[in-house]
């Protein structure tokens, strides 16, 4: 076993303590430091996971040769600054969601880290979830056969958020989990975004976002902060088979349908014809068990992999920058009534146009 | 007791022999004969209900001066003409969903029901669901409060129809449910609809409707003949109690909670105060028991009462126009990427522009 | 092919319509006529199939040499001197459950077809549900592994019934099923049985049945003619695995867990060495897709095949009588407040002692 | 306000530092010390809850005449001699479940707390929790009328283990609750106890025990360790409305049915006329919302008021005896196959004798 990496935890509120614990309990790791502006509070989260030395002086930490990565839970609006600086002291950096709270921003992070050649992953922790790395899974292996649609629901009574909408909220959870489990990421050219706003709070409450994929797929998703109930939902179907998530059913999350139409294909068919060669599958229902793992656990394990095979993480920069990409496109959706508006692209040349 | 009305159902197919058995059950009505091109065809809806006289010559029934109405059970691009001509000869009439193949025509026979003083119904029969029934009471007496938003789910593996897509398939329910329920009815300026035909048969399979309503709320609906699992739910947030209706739990269709976010009213308030006057009402929920009663007996009450006072039926034919509205209006938004389409107005003046 | 047995309906009240539907369209039979005092009833059900002769005579009825098999659907206590007659005249029978009112006329009827060399088949219809088709499957190839527990719910907002507690009334679906599928059959010794009648209607109204099956094995069910929802479901612990039945669950009607406890066995172990090697299995969670297909359909199918083959049928006359003996024995046990009660055998030398 | 009463907690196992954090947040206590013969696990706990004195010596924690109360969370073997010697020290006692391993202890516990005038608490947790306090009130209230019969399922795949079976494991829970809501608290005669062990692990691993309540009412609780799915659901029946508990749907806990069987009451009526009386009731469904409250911080509040009031707990020990006495029944209701077993009396002179 290779030799353990030095990290430091940059933040020490919400997020902070459970990356400091998560660090601290892996075996890839060795958690050199807490650094937080409120050397109280980083105190305490030290003390929650026995005994860490901390620090208020980030230059300090960067300055440190020891110290091989940094991972970053402040504001948002904070990543821009302290991401740049990380990778031009030498440092792998994980940071938080969202990457950043602009594209413009983002993209200069993705650029820095590449021109640097070091790892930078946004912390997408819904990705390393038992249900999510299976869903990755299966799809990999083609057990779902081409995608088809993709519906997630990600509805309940929410906090209506000061500052953000509820597209910024809870949609890029969505988004990154698309992004993590599609074969070609999320690669899409358009969004269309509806948003409400009923009780005139100044921003959305209730949103959805439909995003057209390849070969005639589409994908949608519903946020919702104004329903009773609390909703967990996506659903990928597929010419094979269709996978039904469900996150509140503890007891069977996910559920692998052998249901569905099938098309015969023919060489030349018509319109006509291809209504008579439809049939339906109703084969069985298969639930496969799932461990019960902390997803930042994996987090953790995937950042020293990533930092020691020299590759992206599967979370990457990259994967943040698209996630904003279609957020702020949805932005643009709203301002045109909901009418498509094209997305970002993503590789190096459209990154760096 | 006022004496039986008498209605001949034209059309002996699919939805006829339903029509046939609950007019024949009604109290209101005394069901005069069963009318088809296929005698044999008419013969056996007959049988079924108990004996009942047979033709197959439309024009014998509508020259019969003791025939009140006609019911018309016959495929959609027949409507036109049979509703027309049931017209020209004063009969009141009750018509399949949808109302025709095309607005324009629907217009026609709207326009003619008005100038000829005669109800024109809609079957919208799923208005008539004990569920549906409650919902637009309680919505009415103002249990909800103002509406916020409705979200509604109709999603199956469902046969890929030849001749219409999902739209027309599923959303003719959601549509005329909502035009029931809503205190304004179905009244929408724009849908956007995005559509998606993966399997590549030529129509689309999954779609989605977004129609912003009245004052900011917005109604959206997904239908999808691709799901593995079935679903029927709508969900109809207000400001004072949000409604959830899940047709597929026969043991609580209908539960009221009584949750909600609370924005205090200020006349002189900024976006950052209203933040701070938000709160939020968790409480309890409750679940009104609901009569079993057939909806199409109900449909029968309905068409009988709307033409001895004299009225509308509370399915009108401008109902039925109105979702005919909303569907084309649909069909253009796909054309445009699913842009926001305008939907035809349905006033008196705005039918006739 | 071979020809079709002539089968008479004998009840037209109100399961004889579905027998009478069942045999018309099975390519088995050929329903020769319908029988019932009540010859209008009888009249009524034969127009209901198309056409069947009928009659009030069922002398007439087993004179008549071209009747292979008659079905009775008249109430139970005239199942005795009908079978009875059926038999004495040569004519195969199928007779509604229960079998009799009294275990002592089952063990008559039963005898006498083994003496005639006929069938005697119950029609336990729930045996022939896919569902249940199924799990007699998934027993008898060793899914399960050895069966360790059944727990059967069957609880309902029920009609109190005048003549039977809530044992007879809803027990012997629980009971005929589980000698449908069990390796062995509902072979068990004893029965303990605690009823309550807290509304003092004179019978009880809720029920709990425990049978001891072999090697430590136990059998529960719970009736309830109280219980404000209802439930329809059996669990089926097995060694290998667990099956869950959720009859009101149609889209995941059955579900296979491949959870359990694993005890390595040792030739020379004691309790305290069992206790340490005990291991926890949290596999994959599997669930059979059904077919659609009418239970009914299966019975009259089995029928003409017991006939033809010359064999007892799945749901034979012993069947009927393990049910009604476990009932008995049941009785017998509510007097001695729930102590076990033993219940009568079913062998050829124990149904004649 | 009144002063802080002072409370040792004994025992720094599993259950120990629960009942730390709550006694150190609660703001009727003080948090004295930790007392454990191992005195590191004692600082770890300590230390969790911010610093609080550790000692070794239960002795010196009972001779302190500041300390007003003990908190017992050790073996239950072992709260015989503990709890004898705090009340003996003139200290109040909670102690956890169950109050002893064998009933006999248990009486003496409660004579001795008797005869000192010191409060003994038994911890059964789960009666403080949000929906088992609602079920009480609503009981109290009237809200169901009289019980006809309580129905509980605790079943799951659980660990088996070594020192008891499966109805010491995890009955106790549902009989301290039954002995919390129902109005006359578990006031049985007798009880009826099937168990099953078909893994031949040395224990029964499946339960079913009955018992009679007064009036004709039954409670049946159904505990088992080989489920593959977990189940925690109680239904109360009444003569006014019934309550279904289902802890697992944190959505919608508790449900109170407004159906159920009428029964006209006449004076002198037969059963036969009572058949007729019969109707039956499908009115709405209510569910409460339930407040988010840890059931600890309920039990610390509880344990202060019955100290300062000089009244018995709401969790008595005389609770904790009766759910010992129910238990030893039914263990000797298992030596004599099921049948009903007496359980032991409560009263002050019942339990003397």
């Amino acid at each position: 076993m290779s030799e353990r990496l030095n990290v430091v935890v940059v933040g020490a509120g919400y997020w902070g303590p459970n990356l400091a614990r998560n660090f601290r309990a892996s075996p890839d790791w060795n958690l050199a430091a807490i650094c937080d502006l409120d050397i109280e509070r980083a105190q305490r989260v030290a003390d929650g996971v026995g005994g860490v030395p901390v620090t208020a002086s980030l230059d300090e930490v960067l300055a440190d040769p020891a110290v091989d990565a940094i991972a970053i839970a402040t504001p948002a609006r904070t990543h821009h600054p302290i991401v740049l600086k990380a990778l031009d002291a030498g440092k792998h950096v994980i940071v938080e969601k969202p990457l950043a709270d602009t594209r413009e921003k983002g993209v200069e992070m993705v650029e820095r880290a590449r021109e640097r050649g070091l790892v930078l992953m946004t912390d997408h922790t819904f990705c390393y979830t038992p249900a999510v790395l299976k869903i990755r899974e299966l799809i990999a292996e083609g057990s779902l056969g081409d995608i088809l649609f993709v519906d997630s629901v990600r509805i309940n009574l929410g906090l209506i958020q000061p500052d953000v909408d509820v597209f910024w909220d809870l949609a890029p959870h969505d988004l990154s989990i698309l992004d993590f489990v599609l074969p070609g990421g999320l690669d899409v050219d358009t969004v269309a975004a509806q948003g409400a706003d009923p009780l005139k709070t100044g921003k959305s409450c209730v949103g959805y976002l439909t995003m057209p994929l390849k070969n005639g797929a589409m994908a949608h998703v519903h946020v919702n902060w104004l329903s009773p109930t609390k909703i967990r939902q996506m659903v990928i179907g597929g010419t094979k088979r269709t996978l039904v998530w469900d996150d509140l059913n503890p007891q069977q999350r996910l559920s692998v349908y052998d249901r569905g139409v099938d098309l015969a294909s023919q060489s030349a068919e018509t319109a006509d014809t291809r209504a008579s060669n439809i049939s339906y599958r109703l084969g069985d229902t298969w639930s496969p068990a799932l461990p019960e793992r902390e997803a930042l656990a994996g987090v953790a394990t995937e950042f020293a992999a990533a930092i020691r095979e020299g590759r992206p993480a599967r979370t990457s920069g990259e994967s943040g920058l698209r996630v904003l990409s279609v957020l702020e496109a949805a932005a643009a959706s709203q301002t045109i009534h909901g009418a498509p508006a094209p997305v970002a692209g993503f590789s190096k040349e459209e990154i760096s146009a």
